[in-house]
């Protein structure tokens, strides 16, 4: 049985292919093996049941992430972990995401459009770069930097495992997740040392 | 702390003004004090959240009730119990909140139109009488009655209490929650033989 603990939401942006629901899906398991409950909210499967109605205009993809947000914090505030895997290309949207979620971690997998180009995970920016997909993002959409994500995995740089570690170091640094027994060597000096960077810019530590 | 349960959707359905929401907070607090963890999604907050680009047609209402009861399932999969407070006219959608919920209750709020007409909480039926609103249920738009609730609340016959033990009693029956101690003498023999013959109708018992 899952242990009770409070929930938070780990909210993942970045273009498409650039590794978010790889992430998030391992993220998913590492919490899942120590215990939590944990729910990814992954853009397909929230576009399937909340984006009916919903095209890709700038004002429906805000909308779009205001659900998401509002399913998050339902989840996260009765002890779930909501994790959320969409592009997520606005500030506005991200800023709103994390008013309206107490307890959050905004994660910005970065990587070049070229790589993500190149990856191309569901074939779609080869239709968005023959104009078959309209408003696509990193393409004909802008996606907007992230300007106070917590963690910055940049998954052209690292390894998914690298990522993750610096993820789970955040999680544990912030006390939204406990610190593992023996978990004193589990890192490396250069990745705490990143990580604890980082969180001492954003004036966290 | 809220005890680590198993959560639940309790799924209310009724004319507006019949009693949904009164009966789903006082269910919440009954609830809430036993140790549950409970969300309440009422009819006007989805539609505040989810239902931007969705109408009042059947096909929007059906829609609307597809999204409430996946977040019904999100939640209550994670040990909340979710209840869900919207009209809920059309069994086709009742029947697939059903499908997408395990552990599932419907109560049925049953009061004749009329008295709906006079309690007119939002002053709703007067416009719709009025033909300012169209597609109101209970007066230009169907309600088509449950076929298999696990419990019917009459709400002009039954004060609100009363509704309210009746609902608690079948959660007790179906071992979706824990008798009270000391409880064997909180309700009559009467309101016990009609949670009973109830679920004996339904094959439960």
């Amino acid at each position: 049985m899952a242990k009770e603990r409070q929930g938070f939401t780990v909210w993942f942006s970045g273009l498409p292919s650039s590794g978010k629901t790889t992430l998030a899906r391992m993220l998913e398991q590492a919490l899942k093996q120590r215990g939590y409950k944990v729910e990814v909210l992954d853009g397909d499967i929230v576009r399937q049941y909340f984006s009916k109605g919903l095209g890709f205009s700038r004002e429906d993809r805000i909308e779009n992430l205001r659900r998401i947000a509002y399913v998050a914090h339902l989840l996260s505030r009765n002890g779930v972990v909501a994790i959320t895997a969409a592009v997520s290309p606005y500030q506005e949207a991200r800023d709103r995401a994390r008013e309206m979620n107490e307890r959050f971690v905004e994660v910005y997998v970065k990587c070049p459009v070229e790589v993500c180009i190149e990856r191309d995970v569901k074939g779609l920016y080869k239709k968005a770069l023959k104009g078959e997909i309209q408003n696509f993002t990193g393409i004909s959409d802008p996606f907007e930097e992230p300007v106070n994500p917590e963690v910055i995995c940049e998954t052209d740089k690292e390894t998914p495992e690298e990522s993750l570690q610096k993820i789970l170091k955040t999680l544990e640094n912030l006390g939204f997740i406990e610190r593992e027994e023996g978990e004193e060597n589990a890192y490396s000096e250069e990745e705490e040392a990143v990580v604890r960077k980082r969180l001492e810019d954003l004036g966290y530590l």
